[in-house]
């Protein structure tokens, strides 16, 4: 059934889960974004509002990933005749490294196939979501874009073809995210990244994502904890990520899994077994960056097994 | 309870599985290799026959691995003063990639464990044979001799410190096993490998490990089928295997999930979803090899859950 208008949130992510670089990911509870999609007489997709961002997004229709998505989409399935105005309201930071441009696409995607009656399944949305986020951030990466439409922690096992997995989470799986505001570019980030790894190392980190998967499957926390290890990619990024050290001891020494950086940083994220713990976990970090004088945001989310949802304006 | 003579019959095993180079393999109904024990009153380890091995193995008790692992055994739980004869029957060929050297450590251990009324667990004999693994191939490796200890299909996540994950073997798994009589020494197939490899391909890789593990756990049998590709060893090693495209085209032709080298070669192996698939892939790449004038052994085989076992002399 078609819509006239349709108000959608969509999660932020986790992408890489530590050892997991560029094909694993999950979904939070919060924060996220929304964006409400409203049928307007006259022709054609029109970003009429942006908040939340602080002036940073691109206003033009065809610049942004939300509406550039949005219209991608509407030519795909022969609809470019009609009129929506779109609106997006940022309720997450832009450049966390918390997926913030795939959390505003699959807003938008989402809200646009509800609005037309869902013609196409959530997994048919998963293309156009990475197209938006090849506008966005340069590189079409599912990682993120994966867990905040399908929910969950997925893995992006190919992407020629694309081939999507959806992995088990846990009962009593939580996340402790903390946001601290220092400025970490996501292209800047992968460039550091070594682009020939030894082909030891290489086998350390597959036998770690063997392992992570393993514990997803059974819920063995232990096993989930002992695999979130990152000889690749982490020791790079962790120098962009000012007390990033200190911030795993006060995590891991509060009864963490594991710890790490969350996509290309700066936020970090762990993984904990009650939401108690993961709120001391956020709280102790805060806590510890403000001594430093950083500011942060801080977070303690489940595992967000749905994805994007129709929420009432 | 103790024992005065103990028959053990050991399985193959076939390491990387494709995607998982050095931390996956599984054990084979078939072929494998026995030892016997037997209580001497001469004291020390008596290396008495070896039938099978048309001479290429170590008779000296010190060099060769089944004799050496279980000095090794009686020294760690301060047993040095008993005298035990060992003999050792290969019943699958040296030098195959199908773990031999594994299987008869392997073997030796689980007799010694069991003549001495099984002292140490399963778990607490797999240093002793990864020892041994030592002293046959130059490398400590593990792949071939967890499955061989474990049985089913294992996860070496780590090697320090040593952590292997039993993983699930879906029920209608199968294995065709092809071990062509041509020479590729695991030594040289080792040195030919790229000791650095570009991240990309990486990705690539532990994609699909992570994959490989997910279809394990979910008895998801195309899941398996799509994970199994290995973009940075097989294009090297399968250099050295005469006629291994062609032994592809027929395997998955014939209805295969997925194809590969057993550990470092010759042997090839193929997963499929039936023992009658198994049995005629298994015979046409035979037919195709010996139409070439290479001589093979064929195996059919389901996932060995057991492992070692006693059997009746």
């Amino acid at each position: 059934m078609e819509k006239d208008c349709v108000h959608v949130f969509a999660p932020a992510t986790v992408a890489n889960i530590v050892c997991g670089f560029d094909v694993l990911g999950f979904a939070l509870d919060e924060p996220g974004d929304e964006v409400t999609l409203r049928r307007t007489d006259k022709t054609g997709v029109h970003l009429v509002n942006i908040t939340g961002d602080g002036g940073r997004l691109p206003r033009e229709a065809e610049k942004n990933t939300v509406s550039a998505s949005v219209m991608t989409f509407l030519k795909h399935i022969g609809r470019t005749g009609i009129g929506v105005e779109i609106e997006l309201h940022k309720q997450m930071p832009v450049g966390s490294g918390l997926g913030s441009s795939a959390a505003s696409t699959v807003a938008g995607l989402f809200a646009i196939n509800t609005l037309l009656g869902s013609p196409l399944s959530r997994r048919d949305l998963l293309p156009f979501a990475i197209q938006g986020e090849a506008l966005a951030c340069g590189h079409g990466h599912a990682d993120n874009v994966a867990p905040a439409l399908l929910g969950g922690i997925t893995l992006v096992r190919s992407y020629e073809p694309l081939d999507v997995i959806a992995l088990p989470a846990p009962q009593s799986l939580y996340a402790a995210v903390v946001f601290p505001h220092v400025d970490v570019p996501t292209r800047d980030a992968r460039q550091m990244i070594r682009t020939k790894v030894s082909l030891k190392e290489a086998v350390v980190q597959w036998g770690n994502i063997a392992g992570l998967v393993s514990g997803l499957f059974t819920a063995d926390y232990d096993l989930i904890g002992r695999s979130m290890h990152d000889v690749l990619i982490e020791p790079t990024r962790a120098i962009l990520i000012p007390e990033f050290y200190e911030m795993r001891k006060l995590a891991m020494d509060a009864g963490a899994l594991g710890f790490g950086i969350s996509g290309s940083g700066p936020s970090v994220f762990a993984f904990v077994q009650s939401r108690e713990t993961a709120a001391r976990i956020t709280s102790a970090i805060q806590s510890h960056l403000m001594q430093q004088g950083i500011e942060s945001n801080g977070y303690v989310s489940g595992i967000n097994l749905e994805g994007p949802r129709e929420v009432n304006s």
